[in-house]
């Protein structure tokens, strides 16, 4: 793969190009750090988007669904899809309202999903997309079998045709108005974990694992 | 305005039904405590999903740009768009990989956004906007002067044909797989404000707000 993401009509960053990049690695970064995408599709009555969890395997993102659902089988049919994956940083206090921003990372994809049938690449799949979410998770937990492997539709949509964009740091008031007299700053944004909470359905005392003890969302 | 929302073809929920429902005021919550909305448009070369700031005003979604964004631009022609505002609250983990799932709260609402063009009624949009992030700022800043507005398009989206999805709680395991040893529970995750970060670019020292102290996430 090359380092550089493919700029096409779609993925270039008209607004605040500053911002903009198109290098694999940022892109990857962003993609391993979050936990959930917001997928657009036009599933024919004009464009959905629904939160759904992924996974980054390797220079793929893995979508998955039920087999059933009608709104994942429209994948199927070679419709172009949109998936994006933002982090939130921080809010940008400026003196003009009009200056007030966001400190975020986001990603955005494009391109044509592909079905995932093989069997070992399915499972490979759903080994990802659970270590998205809990890294050391899939060797703990009881893994798919036959009837849930096929009920679950994967999808895997190459990294290709994609950007990157960025805010960071302090508000950027223009100089006349930094004469003005308001507090300006950065408050900053965090997803944190809490204390895991143990399931009652659990038959037993069972000692919290240690990869949930020490969970952390940045990895 | 009806307490129930619009279930059409597009809202229905046909996976995990028990999850949604079309109930106004729980849909007004999850869209009062967000802070960021993906929005996805078909621009003409595929759907797109951006993340955008929002805000709810009244029974609207309010969106801003850039009149110079392309992007924006499109929806003045009457192409509908769909807006998906996303919490999460957990990381689910169950006993077999098939079953695990997150906590979260979501909202989708789709429709036809109509252009705001009248001063005070885009006022009334910029200072919810800024609101919506951070409570008590609009009116300890530097509010749009004539050249800022009419450099910003404002687009108002009915909350009508929407949808709100929840799921919450401990996981839900087939009754087989409750025989099996593993730690179950959930994760809880939230989005937090750490202590802000005065802008060098003040000319003096000057005391963080109230509203900037105490500024949580949670409303």
């Amino acid at each position: 793969m090359t380092a550089e993401l493919e700029k096409t009509e779609r993925t270039s960053i008209s607004r605040h190009a500053e911002r903009g990049s198109y290098d694999r690695e940022a892109a990857y970064a962003i993609l391993d750090e979050g936990m959930i995408a917001h997928v657009g599709l036009d599933a024919g009555s004009g464009v959905m988007v629904i939160p759904m969890t992924y996974a980054r395997l390797g220079d793929d993102l893995i979508l998955h669904g039920a087999v059933a659902s009608r709104w994942l089988s429209s994948f199927k049919e070679g419709r172009p899809v949109s998936v994006c994956v933002t982090l939130l940083d921080g809010l940008v206090l400026a003196q003009s309202a009009f200056s007030h921003s966001m400190n975020y990372r986001s990603v955005v994809v494009f391109g044509d999903a592909r079905l995932i049938e093989d069997d070992e690449q399915k499972q490979a799949a759903f080994k990802a997309l659970l270590e998205q979410l809990v890294p050391g998770r899939w060797e703990d937990s009881r893994q798919p079998d036959r009837k849930e492997t096929d009920a679950t539709t994967v999808l895997a949509l190459p990294i290709k045709e994609a950007s990157v964009k960025v805010r960071s740091g302090p508000p950027q008031d223009a100089a006349k108005d930094l004469e003005l007299p308001y507090w300006t700053g950065v408050i900053p944004l965090e997803l944190t974990a809490g204390e895991a909470i143990p399931d009652p359905a659990m038959k037993d005392e069972r000692a919290v694992p240690e990869y949930v003890s020490t969970f952390s969302v940045k990895r």
